[in-house]
């Protein structure tokens, strides 16, 4: 049976509610993902929550229902509580009705089999959690196997990422390497790497890709370093014919995404 | 010569600081923008601030100095700040060095010259300032004459907005309408009207396009309604394939905006 809490000043409040910062997450391995849609495509995943926080006057929906009973089930914990209580633990005005607690999966290039998808997104010193879920999102739509970082990206368990991805991150998978790690673990396998590059010559529809296609982006104020773009195996630019010289790194990413989908037959 | 202020209960700070909201912006018809690059950008398409602040140790910069001459030269006001104000009006937590107080643009339909450009983005009921500013920016680089806003969309002229769009929001132009205007308006003149929707038929890649086109994308949560799907010339869907039915808005806007403008010779 779910135990209820409606104390602020419930220790476990207290503690779920660090994990809003980075340096308490990478503590505990643990993350936030909040709403019956994200928490539902999890669960169709496999994956449930350590902890699920449900509102009292959300606790009727059959989602709710269907999580609650799986994750006591499976040793987890369900409570009940206040949406005044969701509030402090999502920061969010209007909060959801469920929030779950999660394990980190891993993030280390070791756990990548490059073999079970065709495209794989690799970012590189990304800043924005926003863009950083979108490109999740978007790798989740093209059948991307998983996301890398490179360098010192945003925490992808940000609350904002989490929340941008849609529960992308939840079928994508996630590593995180420096580029000296990242350079020589592509090269021992088989993979196709691009570049997109703002003094690219070529365009981004007129290069031939090959599965599996791994596509970098780089970070969102400066681009590719000088030394990265030289290292991939084509650098492609999409024209630009207005006045700015630049897309948003998420939108550069789908655009390029989608031509090597239509490319690679899907 | 510019004056200073360098006291936060100075009036004029405590006006230009409720531009951040909605309401304080319609009544004065001026938003702000930020950071030289947007404020070049502007500029550069010949607008200039009607006030300008700037951060006493950013004022030697050539491109501070050639905004404030030029702001002083057309009547407009130059005004030595420190970056604590800065950032009170701003309300980031590390404020550029220079934000313009704008004057905003007319938003009527009637003001729109179709025949300038090829591509018009379409924006119904969106909700998120990031999302809008981000469509503008996407808009400038294929070369779009500009976004028209449908139903009730955010503003355009947010800090949010306006930071997201990085200077697109002076080079693109921006209507404001309800549907039922919309759609007299672009039926009296040519124009193809493309639906971006889930339930779509036809592929994105597979539809074909003529200028000048007309790309609507609906509303994050709920798409487009069915009846403004029903309008379109076209309804054109993006492959998905992944467990996820839907991109980011601003992510599908960009997809097939290129793919229209790839097919019209772009």
């Amino acid at each position: 049976m779910p135990r209820a809490i409606t104390a602020f000043s419930n220790p476990l409040i207290k503690q779920i509610r660090t994990l809003r910062e980075k340096r308490h997450r990478r503590e505990s391995g643990q993350f936030l993902a909040e709403g019956l849609r994200i928490l539902a495509e999890a669960e169709e995943m496999g994956v449930l929550p350590e902890i699920l926080f449900f509102a009292t006057d959300g606790a009727g929906h059959p989602i709710a229902q269907r999580l609650i009973a799986k994750v006591e089930a499976e040793g987890g914990e369900a409570i009940e509580t206040s949406r005044d209580i969701l509030h402090k633990l999502s920061g969010k005005e209007n909060p959801q009705t469920v929030l779950g607690v999660y394990r980190q999966p891993a993030t280390d290039l070791a756990d990548i089999d490059r073999t079970i998808a065709p495209i794989w997104l690799v970012a590189q010193a990304l800043r924005d959690p926003g863009n950083l879920g979108t490109i999740l999102r978007t790798g989740d739509a093209v059948g991307a196997g998983g996301l890398i970082l490179i360098d010192d990206c945003v925490d992808p368990f940000s609350v904002e990422a989490v929340r941008a991805s849609m529960g992308a991150l939840f079928t994508q998978r996630i590593a995180q390497a420096r580029w000296g790690e990242f350079l020589p673990w592509l090269r021992a396998g088989e993979g196709q790497l691009i570049g997109t590059h703002l003094a690219a010559s070529e365009d981004y529809r007129a290069a031939r890709y090959s599965a599996p296609t791994f596509i970098l982006i780089g970070n969102e104020a400066q681009g590719l370093p000088a030394d990265y773009a030289a290292a991939c195996d084509l650098r492609v630019r999409i024209p630009m014919k207005g006045k700015a010289d630049s897309l948003n790194a998420a939108v550069a990413c789908a655009v390029v995404t989608y031509e090597v989908l239509g490319q690679l037959g899907g």
